[in-house]
């Protein structure tokens, strides 16, 4: 049963659906009427709650899903399919640290403060105010956010690794570099990371990721990893199953990479003619020419 | 830096990556010489140790991405793009209380018990014996369960809600039911579970979506969905960026639904001559039809 | 350079894109000035003409694309990239008759056409009675059809293989199955179809395709394939290079077989323990359950 | 029933399926014994010819797709789902002279010769001399390229447009650029195509698909267009009807352009804010960059 200060979701015979916050002094005023918030404080979720016009209303509670999707956005918008996969990836949860940058709306800021639970805790940054402002709202919006400290700082000057008002030392178990120049943030990145930490990226363009993958490889990353993620919605229509008409087609491509030492002869113990091998050599002559060398390396 | 007792693992430069356990008893025997584990416990993640042999090694941090798709497997592997998405839509964190059935390997019930925290907490139920210990053992390994009950329960009993030896009466936030005719457990989930909870299915057939958006029609629930996701792998070559050759084409479909009472007029609401009323009046007519009746409704 | 009587297609700065058929007794009128027909007939395709008021449109020629995409429809679209794979699978060519029902709105009848050269021959038959108009208009419209013959027939009476009105016992290299209910037609389809033909199929929802698939098993066709074709379109923006936000999720299923015998002893010479034994093993199971039998079949 | 000289499929019980060439003075040797010539002769397509052992095989007749899929290749294979849009787009049909570079191993080559019947020409270029001969080996095997020359040049001197003995001053309909540097010869391409001709490319890697319409933008090219197909193909299990595991997550980029004059004023007749506006703005700044200018466009 909903309480005072929590967040409803009321649906219409119409197919709206809002996301309202239940307060005991503001009725809720609908094209079908006036719901009243005592009789949805008094209703459970999963029934149905009338207007003054006896006009029914699904009350049903907000699942993460639908907190992330309901935000206030001044930015790109973040999905749960890439979220959830970056989690996995990053390993956020209870009593890991975590970084972000940017914050942009906070969309992905509360799942990350979600998931982290209470003994976890999420750094996040944003340069811009209004951005910085805006994830604040939303992460108070959503009722989350105790596990969060937001940064309001642009990380071109590093994440304030040894600043005692901002990590103080506390280097983070993971981060997500959601900017447009990742590649100008790797030195910072691994500042602020412990040994061994992995990082997502999210990017929109292909050149972003290629310029980025080429910064990847000149410095102690390894196991870099590039992927879409897709989600194909089907017509729920018993007898007559198929998939919708439209999808989305792109949302953005994720990047995943490791801290990695790499040490002089982990090339040369490649064994000779495998296909890892054959990628270590083209790799060798990228390096060798982005230091202005010859490359001579045996396949 | 790995503690004796933690899961690390260590890739070799012929591409091998393997999950251990770090044991003070217990060397690493690989192909290019034994791995001390004094070395190991000594070493930073992110950094290499090196074999007798003198043969470098990663050693890296698993992750929640990694102990999931590390566990041992005697069912349908579930893929974590998938785990993340059902997630979202059921609200799984701290503080709620989730149901699954079956366990199956425990790989999901390892997600599960790592975003619920501490204060959280998961039922997996398991028909077959073999699996219901195949999970215990998964979880165990993966060094989480601690807020995890495992029942050797066949749910055509039922979730065993009013049991005292099971849920005790204490309803369930969202439920994952991951069996083979989930259509034929949708009123002991509703038991088992709270006013309004949603509930997510994983089913690798069309014919069992099908049957399964026939019956969840047929019973209070509303808001079902059905989708798919695809995760598309990209070669990370710089400079010859593109698509893998290969990727998976399927894993399941996963459907989504929540518990939901709807009122007779709700239908005679829905705004004439829109797709929402075209959408119910060829519902009214499928379970007019399920009833034996004819049906005359005006769209 | 166009002729008067060729379609062409003429596009604006605004955006707008039509195509007309150029008529030397009809300027074309548009939003922004009158486009004089002898001023079209004296340009050269990809230059520009101007209207009166100075504006300049592009003057294209319509390729393939454009003819089966321009077409007036009174039926569900059917897409280049779906009728391009049926065209070689089906062998549509060159001295090749093809058959096709229903004709539609006759967009894939324009393409038969169009590849079956002046050597060919597409019969093409359809129920009703506008359709068949309809696709006629279409032929006519994109100056192909001198190769297709029309017919306005329900072919729950067959194709019309002995009537010398229709087929006059010459039978088709193929046949491109375009109806809702396509497992009702296979006898009629082997009747008026060559030793060996290929048969294709587009079918919108996986019940159909499940019904067909059945259907299929219980009469002599093999090599039986399913498949769904998505075309994702990319923003062309240099240094910004990236998939459109929105693509076509489905279209159709398409589903291809060839008429084949098959002899008894067949099953019995597939390898045991393979997987194509586990697959006749399941099969046998449906057709034993089909013909009310016990199966018992060795894998 | 196949002639001597006609392409066969054979397909065995073992799931083995291959293409021969019915010749009367040799018998095809198999694992289950021997098939006789004279015993295919004999046959229709769509029954069943039996080994001296008694095993029976398949007699199937190749449609398109089996011979363009069916070539000896030593290049990049290219499929059928490429293929047939790129057919609609360029507009290949009867009377159509095609023109593509380089030939590679034939496979697209069989296809363009099929489609463009009697009164259609395909001329087709290759630089490397292996390529060129492989290419007239697959025609030749495939039992089409009548309406096919085959041109054993270079293209980085042009197609030879005024040479009295390559094209003679007889330009293209359209063009098939499959080249590993496409933007290097477009110049050579308009030089040797009608005006507003179609040209497709394909192309592996983003950074060449960047590349490449960086290029476009430069030269008087118009509409164009990037997208990927993909193919996912489901198991034919009837009552168990899924997608397959895997599928091709790439093959190549599709390029389409049309040649197509601009003039000066085009662009300032783009309607004010519109998205058509804002993308000829940052057009312009891109094309103002490449001059070394400074860009000031009004959006």
């Amino acid at each position: 049963m909903p309480q005072f200060g929590d967040l409803v979701i009321l649906a219409s015979p119409r197919g709206k659906r809002h996301i309202y916050r239940l307060d005991p002094n503001q009725d809720i005023h609908t094209q079908d009427g006036v719901l009243r918030a005592a009789d949805i404080a008094a209703a459970e979720f999963g029934t149905e709650v009338r207007t003054a016009k006896n006009v029914p209303f699904r009350l049903e509670q907000p699942q993460l899903f639908d907190l992330v999707m309901g935000i206030k956005r001044q930015t790109q918008i973040m999905y749960p399919k890439d979220m959830g996969l970056i989690c996995f990836k990053l390993g956020v949860g209870n009593g890991r640290t975590i970084l972000e940058a940017g914050s942009g709306s906070g969309g992905f800021t509360i799942a990350l403060s979600w998931f982290s639970g209470p003994n976890g805790h999420v750094h996040t940054f944003e340069a811009r105010e209004e951005f910085h402002k805006l994830a604040k709202r939303n992460l108070d919006w959503a009722g989350v956010g105790q596990n969060v400290t937001l940064h309001h700082r642009d990380i071109s000057n590093g994440f304030g690794i040894d600043d005692p008002e901002i990590l103080n030392g506390q280097k983070g178990d993971a981060l997500f570099l959601d900017v447009r120049t990742p590649w100008e943030y790797l030195g910072h990145a691994r500042a602020a990371l412990k040994p061994g930490a992995p990082i997502a990226f999210l990017l929109p363009t292909v050149e972003q990721v290629s310029e980025l993958i080429h910064a990847l490889e000149l410095e102690p990353f390894e196991e870099t990893e590039v992927c879409e993620i897709l989600v194909r919605p089907w017509k729920v229509v018993p007898g007559r199953l198929r998939p919708n008409d439209r999808m989305a087609a792109h949302t953005a491509f994720l990047v995943f990479t490791r801290i990695q030492e790499r040490s002089a002869d982990w090339d040369a113990l490649i064994p000779l003619g495998t296909r890892e091998r054959k990628q270590e050599a083209a790799r060798q002559a990228r390096l060798a020419e982005a230091r202005g060398e010859e490359c001579d390396y045996e396949v």
